[in-house]
């Protein structure tokens, strides 16, 4: 029945919230002789969904978005040197290297013998690109599409470029927001691999009347998965 | 002989470096009492080019950048306000009304009855898409492609994919560098035409024995000129 696989790719393929949850505690501590990490975190959410709509995902709005928070929580306290290692952080996360999730290497070109394979992931651009880049695993995916949000209309998009029936395709990802919930919408299927870590706004739940649905532990328990989908 | 046209958008179909000219203009006057113009702008260039492998092109990128430079421009006496200041710009910048060009609202859809139109451009995904959907130019073209860099290869995988042959394709643009140099090198046709404003890194020349290639004053003008390319 399932004959085309989508991935997502920050936290089911590589590691990222992680990442971002290192640079989280690093902001809470340059901030903490003014504010209670609660405060900090409350006023840096805010921040980030007010510029959602200009900024987009992505690092560099996250970047932005903390040196604007912090000049908020600190009224104006904030040293050029407190800005200049915000800026810092954010560069060494988008420098930071990639380092796929346990059974990725082995699970993704098995899967690519018997299944065609897209790649789709949304945010920054050019730091996507880079990251499928260094992930070695490019070559496994028949198309790679970066999108600027994983919405229902944007599946659909995709799916159409590609001649994909949704019947005939899962959607395999850590985000039930972005990865699940649009393509169930489509009449295709989900399988959701959580990730320990899941960023505020891409929170959600799955109705328990949906067929199409499958949650897993781990990357390695899909194949066996895939047939009964 | 030319069946498909690719068109550019930034300063091609719509004003973008007048845009960030003003805020070149607002980001000097910041840091007047510092520094003399010409060294503003050669500080805020060398942080621009040092960081572009890690920020790509766009507006967020340049907002970091502009932090960056004004520290250490100041020597880390710059103030949060003056850092808000420029955050401020920033977000002027990706929230202005896109400007279409003189003549692009009648010669694009004429062009569209006679050729295939791709409309392909580069920078940050999200911004592009959000000018790209103001513009109200988008039902003309038949596929639009953000890329992360224009170049050589870029080309080639956005020929291949819509299966243009590079004679039959002529792109159109303002920047010698990512418009008309790598499709040439590709065997297409390139026609310049230039915006009054070109940003330093994209300045670049034509050899002269290139049969390929034309330069118009005015996207008026292009009509004419590719029946002879």
């Amino acid at each position: 029945m399932i004959k085309i696989l989508g991935f997502d790719a920050d936290d089911t393929l590589w590691h990222n919230e992680s990442i971002f949850e290192h640079a989280h505690v690093a902001y809470r501590q340059l901030l903490a002789k003014y504010h209670p990490a609660e405060e900090v975190d409350r006023v840096l959410y805010a921040t980030e969904m007010r510029n959602l709509a200009l900024y987009g995902y992505g690092v560099k709005g996250f970047m932005l978005s903390c040196v604007e928070a912090a000049i908020e929580l600190t009224q104006g306290a904030i040293s050029a040197q407190e800005v200049r290692e915000i800026l810092a952080t954010g560069q060494r996360m988008l420098a930071h290297p990639v380092e796929l999730l346990a059974g990725v290497a082995e699970v993704v070109p098995g899967l690519a013998r018997d299944y065609r394979l897209l790649l789709i992931t949304k945010g920054d651009l050019h730091h996507q690109e880079k990251k499928i880049s260094e992930s070695g695993l490019a070559s496994h995916f028949q198309a790679i599409e970066i999108v600027s949000e994983k919405d229902t209309p944007a599946y659909a998009r995709v799916l159409r470029r590609h001649g994909v029936a949704p019947a005939e395709f899962a959607m395999v990802g850590n985000s039930i927001k972005s990865d699940i919930l649009p393509v169930l919408g489509l009449g295709g299927a989900g399988v959701h691999v959580p990730y320990h870590l899941t960023w505020a706004h891409e929170r959600a739940e799955v109705p328990a009347t949906e067929k199409r649905f499958r949650r897993i532990a781990h990357l390695r328990d899909l194949p066996a998965i895939l047939p009964a989908l």
